[in-house]
């Protein structure tokens, strides 16, 4: 990644703030359609807490989710600001009022079902999916009560990328895979301008296969870079490329780790 | 898995039509939670063909999903009944109208940004929780338009479970990962009985992970099976076990192959 001269800021930022989406005229009155065009992360919370039955609905929705062979393979850790604290030792990244650490969880259908068989990445491939499409159904049912929330996954070690810490932290079992971290709360502030989405054109193929557009992704990365520039006065996008690659390593070991534990053990026992 | 009883099945079949999924009642009126939990697989589809602006509108509702650092890693297969049968030589299963194949895709980000390290596994992991985000969302914005859908992944040859066939037969890159199809269509039949979905108080952990209650999971396994023999008059459960079982050796190698390729090349080529 090369740096960012002046007129690629600008250009940058003139097209993440001249973003427009909204759907096809005529669908325009459909509420959910409306909510999954206007959806936003949300990075600044009140301290409000949420009730009691918003928490409930939101993880209903997870919960009724739909998953591969109905195997229902996730679990959710339930946290507010005191429990994360005690858990971790610190507050819920952004100064969320609760958050929900979301986990594929391949242990519990295994122990329901004795003769599952034990492999690897097939296993954690449906985790993942299931797990993933919860979190979303969560994440919009949260939108949809009026509360803002972001999704983690490698930030505030709340995902993936810390897999072994949150496993000891919470005492997850082998097949258990910390994913992602919800992070809920009242908005305290309005939706920010999007970052850079790519046009359908580039993320769509119809029969095979189609390369992006050199040119569409070079903009999209300046819009990258310039957004994160103007978000985070001191901080760049490239500083934050280089944490990034800073803990790619460990990451990657960590998922080996979890992914294929004791193989010789469970290729006995499995098919 | 043990076999049914007669007993055992008319518990599971009470267990199953018996389920009710509400939110709770001071959130009644929300129309996008009433979708999270109404919403069921569609698996028999009239032969009517989608409009353009709705399936522009389903697409877009992956396109904007949110993705981990924005990188929007999926690519999306589109196809109607003509195209679909030009590719696999066969129709859309359950007769959808049309069929968008999600994949995650980190060949584009990794066109895009020339520096960024080949990791296997963190590749996948991301590859996998965005796609299959966008796949969620996909499926909701056709449930708001009156649009049927299901998601498959090891049925049909059309996901995860076959990924070296549909990588040949679209001409996908590698670091392109077929997940799962949505097929879509209008429903030939109303909403049927939701499969057994466990209680909120299984999934759910505070703190520390929590085993499972085995009684509860008990019921879940006959519920399960009871639903499938219910809807399958010759086929059984565990006969559907069995034919997962036959294919899952070659779907854990196929997953090795695309996720693990040319580890040594990308080596000298990454960090």
């Amino acid at each position: 990644v090369k740096g960012l001269s002046v007129g690629r800021f600008v250009r940058g930022i003139r097209g993440i703030l001249g973003q427009r989406f909204a759907p096809p005229t005529s669908l325009q009155d459909n509420p959910v359609l409306g909510l999954l065009y206007a959806r936003r992360s949300t990075r600044r919370f009140l301290r409000t807490p949420l009730p009691a039955d918003v928490m409930t609905a939101i993880l209903d929705a997870g919960r009724l989710a739909p998953s591969t062979v109905n195997l229902q393979s996730w679990a959710f850790g339930v946290f507010d600001a005191a429990s994360w604290r005690a858990a971790f030792g610190r507050g819920i990244p952004f100064g969320g009022t609760a958050a929900i650490l979301i986990c594929g969880d391949m242990h519990r259908p295994r122990q329901a079902i004795d003769d599952f068989p034990r492999k690897p990445l097939v296993d954690y491939t449906v985790a993942v999916m299931n797990a993933s499409i919860a979190a979303y159904a969560m994440n919009i049912a949260a939108e949809a009560l009026g509360v803002g929330s972001v999704m983690l996954s490698d930030t505030g070690r709340s995902g993936f990328y810390d897999g072994l810490y949150l496993r000891e932290k919470l005492g997850l079992p082998e097949a258990v895979f910390p994913l992602m971290t919800l992070v809920l709360g009242y908005g305290a502030a309005g939706p920010g301008a999007s970052p850079p989405k790519l046009p359908l054109d580039q993320v769509v193929f119809k029969g095979r296969y189609r390369e992006s557009d050199p040119n569409v992704m070079k903009d999209w990365l300046d819009g990258m870079m310039s957004g994160y520039r103007a978000m985070h006065v001191v901080k760049s996008f490239k500083g934050q490329l280089r944490h990034y690659l800073s803990k790619v390593d460990e990451a990657e070991k960590g998922l080996h780790r979890m992914i294929f534990y004791a193989p010789e053990q469970s290729k006995r026992k499995g098919t």
